[in-house]
């Protein structure tokens, strides 16, 4: 079966003004959207980060994919990576260029998506569910958690754009916080919150876990995940006061030495609360170093950045073997990258946190899946079992994507613009800021 | 797809008396032969290793495999575990076990046949070769490395069987054991060489590498494998004298933790061979074990115990995020097993080592696939672009190793008490030895 088309679609997708230790998020996240075709007119679709150089990144791959076998990805992985530019030794390794879309791993994140469309077109091919061209499943559903953010008022969007609604309101204080994640569990029923926090001052985002606490009772797991914006001191106490609250502690400091300093700063005061990370530990390099280093005790995976949905398998087995937990990052998405989530974490047996997905964000009119918004309920989402990854194009839904991303003026992410142009002129991110 | 029928046939072959720190292999090697068949006819097959309680073993996992869909891999595995006989605590864990087909890894060694089967069925059914299934190949020929024996003459078998040719003679002398290399090289031009050793005292064995170091030059890798023979303080002596010859020393002594002590010593005496290990290091714990205490520097996968070819892939990433090499181990095997080596080597970009193979030393009338004796040509096997494994069952050679089966009134492998019948009435095996 071989690759006959490679479509990259970019597309702008409304993002309410979501605060985190970068920034503030953009009216609109972008987003690409995948195809490959096939010889006999089959099309796998996947969901990859957005934006003008991704694009070009991924029309430069065009060459090595055209022609290829479905099948060949493991040797498309290993040419890819053979041409990708040298990574230049001034360049930053470290998390905000990750969120720009950082130029170090682009021949994985490149390979990432294009494994996910071709698994996805071969099990349309053959009529079965991508996870059982992963191994097969090992849960029917998959469980999410919340992912609570301080916010501004406002759904995102611009004035040329249909209105988005703004269903949560502001929320930069623990009160207005717990009153978000209330209406979150109620209308998608999760059993685990996440909170993003580097925005308030500790002592205040501190409270709001607190407040957490008290409003959802000890049976609803919490985590906090302030994207390095704390020194490994301030970590620490953190950690401490939050010990008896929180089922991990999210990426506090930036680096690997950072966070295992921080480890060994908790368990000198007798303090055994797991740290996980995506951003001191976003490949299989890094998580060899967080390993000699006990820097993470639980590895947020994310097919986007890890290599594919096989890679995540492989993490699984890693986490499996060294006492790891595994949970799962979300960027912004849309449906499609939801759903490459869920058969990955149906067929990886070692998944041991609910994953995290922002997907209670997006709004429904900028689905692209024609079947429309994919349902949470009870805070899980059902696995599933029609051919492929389940979800199909809708090609109306897509232009009106691509037409959003030509508006929209926006190429790169860049929250910290947005922070100086609506709420501090003068922002920088400094990392760590407290 | 579901399954229909689960065959297990045990089956005997002809293996010449070998000799390894375990005793001399008896006149025959026992295996098993697996086939699934699916509701829709097609049948997948695999091969194992044999005995009346590995035959057992897969009997018993017959009513969780019946019926179940063919993709539902990774489940089945957790279904095998879950019921599998709790380990006792004063069962040996150790390497013997493993020569006798330990009871300890009994589901994963079920399940790692069965996942063979799975994906070779699948891969019938949709007409690509299996390695296509495990992400694709990076490789049209996989290396194997020439197996070295020191060996009594006779080619194995019993009266009553056909009669078996000796072309090796006997090799109990560097001289001849020179001699055996360069049969087997002129034979099947394999490019690096691997001597089982933990037979002769180690300054004869230290003595044949010599001379095999001198016979074929500095460009033909090799390799010694005493089996645990060796003290510690043994292991980093022959490690000093070999440092110049060797790509790798293999299991020299027991345990992980003797041999993180044999690392050590080397390095000490600025050494820095690596040490490999299939003996030490048996499962994904055991990895992380050696990992942590730099106990191995290349581990010899093997499909069999490690639960499958997707579990060699997770292995291989492992690996490389350790910075680990990857060779592959061998037991007494046919056609069926080494192809399915094959398909995962394929499928293995991190393999950094020729494979091992015992497939020289058995006799073209045992094998069991249609095709005959799988040919290996400069060192190599091509990995085919045929559907499945690329080797189908000839049912008389299956009746004929079958009834050999039960005339040879093998039920286990035990090479000590061939070594008493035949060598040594009063034979240990002492662990280590020297």
């Amino acid at each position: 079966m071989k690759i006959k088309d490679l479509k990259v679609t970019p597309v702008a997708i409304a993002d309410p003004p979501l605060r985190s230790s970068f920034g503030r998020h953009a009216p609109y996240a972008l987003r690409l959207v995948i195809e490959l075709t096939s010889e006999d007119g089959i099309t796998g679709i996947a969901e990859a980060h957005g934006g003008e150089q991704a694009l070009l990144d991924f029309h430069r791959a065009r060459d090595l994919v055209i022609g290829r076998s479905v099948f060949d990805l493991a040797r498309l992985r290993q040419d890819l990576m053979a041409r990708a530019d040298p990574v230049q030794p001034d360049e930053p390794a470290d998390d905000a260029a990750m969120a720009q879309g950082g130029r170090i791993d682009v021949p994985i994140r490149v390979f990432a998506a294009l494994e996910v469309a071709a698994l996805d077109l071969i099990a349309m091919a053959w009529e079965v569910p991508v996870c059982e061209l992963l191994g097969g499943r090992v849960r029917e559903t998959v469980p999410f958690a919340a992912y609570l953010f301080y916010k501004h008022a406002g759904g995102g969007g611009a004035e040329w754009d249909e209105p988005r609604k703004d269903p949560w309101n502001e929320a930069l204080t623990p009160e207005t916080l717990v009153a978000q994640a209330k209406q979150m569990v109620a209308e998608y029923g999760f059993k685990s919150l996440k909170l993003k926090a580097g925005v308030l001052p500790p002592e205040d985002e501190i409270a709001t876990i607190r407040a957490l606490h008290e409003a959802f009772g000890p049976d609803v797991p919490l985590r906090i995940d302030p994207n390095c914006a704390w020194t490994v001191e301030t970590s620490i106490r953190v950690g401490e006061a939050l010990a008896d609250s929180l089922e991990y502690l999210e990426d506090p400091t930036p680096t690997i030495a950072g966070m295992a300093a921080v480890r060994r700063g908790l368990l000198e005061r007798g303090i055994d609360l797991p740290l996980a990370s995506n951003m001191a530990v976003m490949s299989f390099a890094d998580a060899a170093e967080a390993v000699r280093t006990d820097a993470a005790q639980v590895i947020l995976g994310d097919h986007h950045y890890w290599g594919g949905l096989r890679a995540i398998i492989q993490l699984g087995q890693l986490c499996e073997s060294f006492g790891l937990g595994l949970s799962m990052h979300s960027n912004s998405h849309l449906g499609i990258s939801l759903m490459a989530m869920v058969h990955v974490a149906a067929a990886t047996p070692q998944l041991t946190y609910a994953c995290d997905t922002h997907y209670p964000w997006q709004d429904a009119a900028d689905e692209i899946v024609a079947s429309g918004r994919v349902p949470i309920r009870h805070g899980e989402i059902q696995v599933p079992v029609i051919p492929g990854l389940g979800v199909e194009l809708d090609r109306d839904a897509l232009a009106r994507g691509k037409e959003r991303y030509e508006k929209c003026g926006l190429r790169i992410r860049d929250d910290v613009a947005e922070m100086r142009q609506h709420v501090d002129p003068a922002w920088e991110r400094v990392i760590p800021r407290w």
